[in-house]
């Protein structure tokens, strides 16, 4: 239906194939000589422009979406053709894979984005999806727009990251629709390519007319618009999906072309003071005796390994995320949780600087990268919450881009709550006094050395404006189904027990909820 | 099945909860307390190691095999709580994702390899796979000793590149094995993991453990020896495994710390000159007029492009790969056979510096990567042959290194082509004055100039050197599962309209074959 194109049965013809088909007879067409002429000029632009991009700080997106029989492969195919097919890379999306369907929808995308440098056409995009379900009861529809909400979020999210996102909507009238249909019908070479279902849905063309509008009105915007695109004329829709995106190419990267001053670190100055007061205001002097905690950590572990083991059977993955002051016992915390899951069943990922790859995409797709598949475990020894610590604090990123990745963390996090993904997010949090202590006995400790380096003490030295960093991050992005957990750690025991405890107690309230 | 270990209904316990179980009757234990005492040094040493490994240059692959109820799964969550799980993974293989199914068998298993300075733990592992089948009948045992094959091979090949490969056999007597069944059987909190096929393959115990001896006799190799460690007690199997890694580890460690000093490139020396003389003796002189070339051209890539739709509607994949003189024209070759292949059953690979995340793999897991679904297409701009031409000549590799790859690239292809895929691969070749000419006509036109570098111009220079190297990788890897195609290009029109035919008459036959 629409913009989706399923595979195998529908056209899988070429360039060489294409100019012999498509002679709407109502309306004026380009005449052919005219169209040759021009294309040779709009296929060195497009050439030129990949040779641009490669060394160009952002990727390029092109959505090819519309009715049915606007002729979205045939667009494909020709770009393809025009453009030099070391630079680009189509993705079409057919039925989900198990890899796929046990993920939240988006990874899919996520993990089909282009590189900074490279280009993706979207031949069936998500749009594909979200009009593959034909929407038509009211509650229907509301699940429509909240889906096309999700979607403008992750566009937004893209194009603030720099990507140029080019979309075209290939329009048909109910006309020119029947009348290209016909014509596929009649030579046959493309008669199979028309189904009883692309005339049921001409049938239906004014509603999902309205449909679609509907669609293209939710996810217009700056950044991502949709250019609607009259295809009647294959000549003419040609010429313009090849000028638009030629043009939209040319304003981003002039846009772009200026490279952005190193960002100065700034002092941290707390966004919500709440926040700061609320970690200060954790007291830090619990004690806990060695055996009334090793007593309890049996006992809790073995309700944790019960509870991971029924959250599996009934396919749920866990998510843990540990962020805390360095020397907070993150490391430690997560042995005595692994300890009590199957080693089969979990991956620790430790997080540290992005490697090359991870650099030329957008800063979730790395992390993105590592959420499990159904009834597995993702450990986190920090995360995505870099982007509001370490990166806001060094001048990593831009002041505009970490304001930003409160939101879009919020929505990545609730993106997987949503597919029924456990998130238990812990900061362990030590007082300055007890990080130096732990830091000299590293220091002087032969077998810990290597746990101790000068970006530790320099970290130390950044102390309030983590302080600050982390109040904010406290503040503001600890949904209901994603909360923070604040651990008192600077006895080790107590935040160890502390933390099984409160993983058991969330893992029973989501397996129950 | 033997070390087959099912998801979910198999012992998902840990560290905290085995220590009640396994007291086999008829054998002398290792008396708790000494345990206990040994064990503190042996974690302390593991930790140690994993410090060192971060900064080796190579992998670590654990694999724990072994009969029914010895422990497998036991000892590899021991394993886990006893290091640091940072800088370890484990992986259980079960029942192959689709997206796996789609591909070569060790697809999977490439995809799971660590990266060097990283460990993995395998807790069921291409073992696993082998012993599914239970052979029986001479046929199965010959099908059962060519899978061994492959794995031998596999092995070797991580292990020439440096990887250790340690390998557990967990063994039991069929008395032991008796007794710890019934040992788990008797405690209700294990006896759901006895099932009655444990109990048929332990009275099949004796016919099983020949199958097994031959499968680690077949697969026992320098660099991926078997060690077989009796399992009867709990305690000092799971000493026996961590001193097994260590001492392995630290020899492995000792042998690998030179790092090797810098090749000084040689003199290219050819191995096998007929494939040299086969090169040269190519005729480079022929002539096709714009007029002819385009009728057939359109006759050719027709009847390709209905070839490829029908390969993918039987699932077939096709792998095309292009190798060449710089400027031979390898990219306008790949852009005329893109013209008749739909966009989105298509990817081209441009094969360049491998990122960092490559680097630290096997040379051929970048290309694994990229390894085509059923009834797609990847199409490779240079490849694996690399190793054979520009790392063997400019030294990036050692001389046993490119010496190995002969076979290790024949390998990689027949497990494409054994599993179905369809390789075609080209070596376009031109004569050095039409390079001379090629290249100054890219310095002269401006929208060229991206085409032509300083590095194209050096490796011009050793064009002698080349020459050799092409033979060689003539001569030494071309199978008849996957032939070379001599292409004379110094007329373009030639060199492409040959490279359609050849690809069509070679899908065709594959077709049919």
């Amino acid at each position: 239906m629409l913009c989706n194109t399923p595979r195998l049965d529908k056209l899988r013809t070429a360039r060489h194939f294409f100019s012999r088909m498509a002679k709407t007879p109502e309306e004026r067409r380009l005449p052919k000589k005219e169209y040759e002429a021009r294309v040779p000029e709009l296929r060195t632009a497009l050439v030129q422009m990949q040779v641009g991009l490669k060394a160009a700080p952002f990727p390029v997106l092109l959505v090819i979406a519309g009715e049915d029989a606007s002729g979205k492969g045939e667009v494909v195919n020709i770009l393809n053709a025009w453009l030099d097919p070391r630079g680009v890379e189509t993705f079409s999306f057919h039925e989900p894979t198990d890899e796929e369907r046990e993920r939240p929808a988006m990874w899919r995308y996520w993990r089909s984005l282009p590189p900074r440098g490279r280009m993706g056409i979207y031949a069936g995009s998500w749009y594909t999806e979200a009009l593959r379900e034909d929407p038509r009861s009211p509650r229907e529809l509301a699940d429509f727009d909240r889906g096309l909400r999700r979607i403008a979020h992750f566009e937004r999210l893209l194009a603030a990251d720099g990507a140029l996102i080019v979309k075209c909507w290939l329009q048909l009238s109910k006309d020119a629709q029947r009348a290209r249909l016909r014509e596929l019908e009649d030579d046959p070479r493309t008669a199979w390519r028309v189904s009883p279902e692309d005339w049921k849905s001409h049938r239906d063309h004014d509603r999902l007319a309205r449909l679609t509008e509907r669609l293209r009105r939710a996810t217009s915007r700056p950044g991502a618009p949709w250019h609607v695109i009259n295809a009647a004329d294959p000549r003419v829709r040609n010429l313009a999906v090849g000028e638009y995106l030629l043009k939209r190419f040319r304003a981003h990267a002039l846009a772009h072309q200026k490279i952005p001053a190193p960002v100065k670190p700034r002092r941290v100055v707390p966004l919500r003071p709440a926040g700061l007061r609320r970690l200060q205001a954790l007291p830090l002097t619990q004690q806990l005796s060695g055996e009334v905690y090793e007593e309890k950590r049996d006992k809790w572990l073995g309700r944790l390994n019960h509870l991971v083991r029924a959250a599996a059977e009934r396919r749920r993955s866990i998510v843990w995320v540990f962020e805390g002051w360095d020397a907070a016992g993150k490391g430690g915390a997560i042995r005595r949780l692994t300890d009590a899951i199957d080693a089969r069943d979990y991956r620790v990922i430790p997080v540290a600087k992005p490697t090359d790859e991870e650099k030329l995409h957008h800063y979730l797709w790395r992390f993105w990268r590592h959420v499990p598949r159904a009834g597995m475990v993702t450990i986190y020894d920090r995360s995505w919450y870099g982007r509001l610590l370490v990166e806001r604090i060094e001048g990593f990123c831009r002041e505009d881009e970490w304001r930003r990745a409160f939101a879009e963390i919020s929505d990545f996090e609730s993106q997987l709550t949503e597919h029924g993904i456990i998130v238990l997010k812990f900061w362990l949090h030590i007082s300055k006094d007890e990080q130096l202590r732990r830091f000299r006995d590293r220091e002087d400790t032969h077998y810990k050395n290597h746990k101790i380096n000068a970006e530790d003490w320099r970290n130390r030295r950044q102390w309030r404006a983590y302080e600050a960093a982390v109040g904010d991050m406290l503040a503001l992005t600890g949904g209901p189904s994603a909360p923070w957990h604040l651990v008192p750690s600077n006895n080790k025991r107590h935040a160890r027990l502390q933390i099984i405890k409160t993983s058991c107690q969330q893992i029973a309230a989501a397996l129950e909820g």
